[in-house]
């Protein structure tokens, strides 16, 4: 089996490949309503307008009998009506587009043959603007990733100590702020706060001002698209599965120096709810089906509401970050695989609902920071400068701890193999404006 | 001055009188849509049929020209539209319909002398049902009952380190789930989760099963009708108190068991978002000023953007909590005066958006616990019984550590003096459901 192509011109290098069909929210030149698209090589396909065009007149899916609902959804402007539809319904579309894109197509009348109909369907790259895919309801923050928690605990209690009793027995997570959640592109501002200068002063007094120590978080984002009544949890496998719509990208842009003088004793505040930045592409969870894989090894013995039947619920997306400073020069400095973590999606939706917390159509689950265990492959900035106490090396000669004012982070993240080609998530990306004055 | 009186039948001892004006979320057996309506005495007023009846005719106001937002927020099956279009609009409407309601109305045409509008507007209670006030947005609740923080961290970490170091500097809180915030009366299932029954053991191993030590926690809750634009903060003073729509009363749920084991190093997770119960009802912030007063003194210098001009930033709330075991028995447990804070929600408010976080209609801030000094005004099980140290003495011969199932908690607050008479916020109940096998 070969990568499908497509009548389209999709550039080899192109994240949005005839294999991937991510769903995101755009406006565009022609029409300024925000409404559903997919990704597509350098170009939108506007859903709206290829439904006004009779353009799924061939769907034929056992998963809904008429498509009145789903054509709504295709007019509203984030994608929860879609998701809200179910995973085969997200299926039967994606496969019915890459039916009408696919080189040799069986109805080339809808829309390669059609060219007043793709004029106004397929959107080039400088004519869109895409824009938050969701309206999110509630955001939970996980810290699956077991090499930054092992990181980041012996930075503050030593090797011994680093994680905490319950770390490989259930999913940390925390309750995030959904307001704060932005899109690619959403310029990040510094934030004021508290912080502690002088930790060793007797009493300790904070002082106010600009963070100094702003970081940027690696994280794998993931969409639900449906949920559970309160009081009835979602299971571990099947329940928990059909649950997810699908990934993106995520910066969970942080403030250490807030962070460190307020997260006693109910966690981190105002050092995450200034901004949380993801990519606008959701790429569905069937997308990653071929690239699933096993995560990190976890040794203790799991409750059975956490054992999953399978051991490949992570996938092998390869992350990178880039740090661009003003000067515009860009240096990777991070590359590390999605798999580095302890806890799957589906045993952090099955924990977390377990105690019979609804969870809802939009709601968005943070991975928690990714690191692997080498040097070059860490999720955060306070990773690799050992919490202050190193440069970190740039291109042009130029160094950091943390960030900078007009520095910008670009995360990327792809999948890629013989058979099904390229399906990558395209940017999530910010740079960072200077605090205001109070 | 002396309390209004109105034309329509008020029992003395009614929380919703003519001074209040609380507004909420009905339906009834006339109209099944969900729509915004006021409390007054046993009656709801129904808004969406007052303005549909032309009973608006002499609503005049300098806050709007004409009332087209207003009577569409009137349709709406929550409040946000409503709350959304200000403060000023609020208090006109308040103010208009005591104008209506009051004995000597100037206006007897439109509603005391109008028997046909009458019919539909004033339903009697037996006729209607109350839903959640608000769609909320974020939830977020802080831990401002400094007795209540002293209380609970004297039993982990002794007296003298009781209070961290943070906790008269800043508001501490946390973000919570907004999801599992339900009205009044609705069941509350008693969560499973994993919890540490030896906690000495080596390795600790936790277990899984129903919460053993169920608690509710007695707080005030404060919605917002405006919020700021991300990255610019609300200031303490007239922007902070203009976003604030009302107060409900909130019972936020606590599985103990649970905390502990999981609230190491993130905060509280499934041990609180299982289920956080509030009053149908929103007092507006206009009804309770009356009743302002002094919170609980805080020596700490703050910092400039926590100062307050004005020290009255409180209410004195007289709350009750009254426990109802199976066997229809009632013991009320607690008598605390809402202004036990060490912070108010001004200043709350003005700590959550300093780094920039986006507050908008409908969020949803807590206080935390609400306890008082003495051991019969204490606004937790935990703090009652010490820790699981005491048995709580109910009537009946009955005791109580924590909440078993079939018990009900139901938390009331009236504010009341001589001039404005009643101002109360009706009941905040749930009853404790048994868990669902897992």
């Amino acid at each position: 089996m070969a990568p499908l192509k497509s009548w389209l011109p999709i550039p080899a290098d192109s994240d949005f490949s005839l294999s991937n069909i991510p769903f995101g929210i755009i406006h565009s030149k022609s029409d300024a309503d925000w409404r559903p698209a997919v990704a597509i090589g350098d170009f939108a396909f506007d859903l709206k307008a290829f439904a006004a065009g009779n353009g799924f007149a061939k769907l034929k899916s056992s998963s809904f009998s008429d498509t009145k609902e789903l054509f709504a959804a295709f007019k509203r402007p984030t994608l929860n009506a879609f998701a809200a539809l179910g995973r085969p319904t997200h299926n039967a579309v994606r496969t019915y587009i890459q039916d009408i894109l696919v080189e040799n197509t069986k109805f080339p009348e809808l829309l390669k043959d059609n060219e007043k109909l793709r004029e106004t369907v397929v959107i080039p790259k400088h004519e869109f603007k895409t824009h938050i895919p969701m309206q999110i309801g509630d955001y939970t923050d996980f810290f699956a990733g077991i090499n930054h928690a092992f990181n980041v605990g012996t930075m503050f209690r030593g090797p011994a100590n680093a994680l905490q009793p319950n770390y490989t027995h259930l999913p940390v997570g925390y309750h995030g702020r959904a307001s704060s959640v932005v899109v690619s592109g959403t310029p990040v501002r510094r934030p004021n706060g508290q912080v502690l200068l002088d930790p060793a002063a007797d009493p300790k007094v904070p002082t106010f001002g600009p963070c100094r120590r702003l970081d940027m978080e690696l994280e794998l984002g993931c969409f639900l698209c449906t949920g559970n009544t309160l009081g009835e949890p979602l299971r571990i496998g099947e329940q928990a599965e059909g649950a997810i719509f699908g990934y993106v990208l995520m910066n969970d842009w942080s403030a250490r120096d807030i962070q460190t003088w307020e997260y006693v004793p109910l966690g981190p505040f105002n050092a995450k709810n200034f901004a949380t930045t993801i990519s606008p592409w959701v790429v569905l969870a069937d997308a990653l089906e071929p690239f699933r894989t096993s995560g990190l090894p976890n040794e203790t013995q799991l409750l059975p509401y956490l054992t999953e039947s399978r051991q490949d619920s992570f996938y092998d997306i390869k992350l990178e970050v880039d740090l661009t400073t003003p000067d515009g020069s860009t240096t990777t400095i991070s590359r590390v695989s999605a798999k580095n973590l302890l806890w799957s999606f589906p045993q952090m939706i099955a924990h977390h609902s377990v105690g019979g917390c609804q969870m809802n159509t939009g709601d968005l689950l943070g991975s928690g920071t990714i690191s692997g265990t080498e040097s070059d492959a860490l999720g955060s900035l306070l990773e690799m400068c050992e919490g202050g106490k190193k440069e970190i090396m740039l291109a042009g000669m130029d160094v950091r701890k943390f960030l900078k004012d007009g520095d910008e982070i670009i995360i990327r993240g792809v999948c890629e193999n013989e058979e099904v080609g390229r399906v990558g998530f395209g940017e999530c990306a910010g740079r960072i404006e200077s605090a205001i004055q109070l």
